[in-house]
């Protein structure tokens, strides 16, 4: 294993000192590590939640600032947070219009922030959560009933974000939320494993020819082994698959989302971009945002994941409001 | 080789007209892929041009909009664009107050613009350029006559690009240049190999525990390869490198850059900033400015590296100035 790293016990711990020391102006870091929250938290707004296990960086402590996330907890590597974190994260963040937790749908996540919804609610302060699945790759997976969270949560992230910046309230918010998970459809494919730190090898192995389609951002199988193809073909496949399930008409508005997994250079993720654009033009689609990045990754693997999702003149307008974050920084 | 490509003879062209799409709001594409350019050109400013070899994204055509560039000419990947591209890039973003050269100090790149600085001079038209050549690691290389110029470009692009936009003159912009240039030092490491799409293997080879102090962005030698170390020992050789060439007392303020070379994942790039403070404190630097992320890269190579750049008061006020390109993005 190679990386840059002093020691797999102390990874989480030294990066999460690195990114609060690096964008100290927008978050702060709880002094037990269990939650990064804004530097500057607006009053009377419902506090947006989330977390996960790291890996996924800047997913999700990369995401809180004005204008998306208020806390985000960070779990060890692919490892849910605790309850107790989540309830801190809460407690520290909740400006008495109540909580609501953005939840990728795995099993411990699901799990921990349900307890940590329970330890939370209390008189005057309402917890609500949106569950987010947005990957169509298979129906279930290694840790997760039903369909993997992955790169949309981020979109769910940005437009309830700027939704809550409005003074919109929990239920009308939650309900954003859940529809803009309805209209949001991902899928991924590895060109090579992520490594674990703790572990030290690859999680899976692939032939110097092969590529998973449909992985998931921990490395779980996805819906084939194929042999590499080129970029048409493959965004070719994702896509087949994301506008199917999304049951979209021609004509349609959407954001297009191209996100590499941690070791996928910005070249390559342009030329899916270019792929992507030529596809969904053709099958009448009309892109009118586009996010390209590495923004929710699976350490260090290479591949990338295509979403896409629907936009409206109102969604669009949430998601071209202001945001601050460490990851995320526009003002139209 | 593994890429997200259709062929390495398309790689180059796919990926500015997928970036082009991306950015559309931000900057245009020259119909022939010369250059990219602004999509709204400032009157009355001095004109910023840059570019070099692709391969390195964002650099340089990321940073070109408000507050950094005019415009940036790929070349092919790791090649310089031809004086005919700066040429017809200088021509196009002319503004009547000179065109400004960024240049990395690698052969190819510097004669090229040396011959196009001949080509765009003209009665009315002053044409200066600024070297960059900020890498510690070898006094000479591969590519390069003296020092090779690597991610401190991009924050001579930052501050020269905020003190166009107030409307500096020419001889005081490139003076600015300098003066950033010489208070600037960076070193690299290469965990992996990079591997040029038109090749189809890696630049060099290295052992499984193996690593390359002071590589260069194209994967040119560096000081010494040694036994992969704990991230504490990589910051170590880097930044006692850089700070004894800088020769600054305790107390001088500076702007930490963190920059991952491709293939390298955030985790890992905030461990090294977490190290690198640490350092740097020790030796009593003061660090009030950071960027971190992949922003000079080498395609898929995993590594990073750090650069260490002096402050004061001006140059952390030009470099807090507001910046719109389609990589760098805040206002104060």
């Amino acid at each position: 294993m190679k990386k840059l790293i002093n020691s797999p016990d102390r990874v989480l711990a030294e990066a999460l000192d690195g990114f609060a020391a690096a964008h100290a102006l927008v978050v702060a870091l709880d002094p037990e590590r269990r939650f990064v929250r804004r530097r500057i938290t607006a009053a009377d707004k419902v506090a947006l939640v989330s977390g996960g296990g790291s890996g996924h960086e800047p997913l999700h402590i990369g995401f809180v600032g004005h204008g998306m996330l208020d806390a985000a907890c960070p779990g060890q590597v692919f490892t849910s947070p605790t309850p107790d974190q989540m309830l801190a994260a809460a407690e520290a963040v909740d400006a008495g219009s109540g909580v609501l937790f953005i939840v990728k749908n795995y099993e411990g996540d699901v799990m921990n922030f349900q307890m940590a919804a329970e330890l939370a609610a209390a008189p005057g302060r309402e917890v609500q959560t949106i569950l987010v699945d947005d990957d169509v790759a298979v129906e279930k997976s290694t840790y997760s009933t039903g369909r993997r969270g992955v790169a949309g949560t981020l979109i769910v992230e940005k437009i309830v974000g700027a939704a809550a910046e409005q003074g919109r309230g929990i239920g009308e918010l939650r309900e954003l939320g859940e529809q803009v998970n309805r209209q949001t459809r991902s899928m991924g494919v590895a060109l090579t494993s992520c490594t674990v730190p703790a572990v030290g090898a690859p999680t899976f192995s692939l032939g110097e020819d092969e590529i998973e389609m449909g992985v998931g951002i921990h490395g779980e199988p996805g819906r084939r082994r194929i042999k590499l193809a080129p970029a048409d073909a493959i965004a070719g496949e994702m896509l087949g698959a994301i506008v199917t399930d999304l049951d979209v008409r021609p004509g349609t508005e959407v954001l297009l989302l191209v996100n590499g997994l941690g070791g996928t250079p910005a070249m390559e993720l342009y030329v899916m971009v270019n792929s992507a654009r030529r596809i969904l033009a053709e099958r009448g689609l009309e892109v009118s945002r586009h996010l390209t990045g590495s923004w929710v990754t699976s350490l260090d693997m290479a591949g990338c994941s295509i979403t896409v999702s629907v936009l409206d003149e109102r969604l669009r307008s949430l998601w071209d409001a202001p945001v601050h974050t460490a990851a995320l920084r526009w003002r139209v």
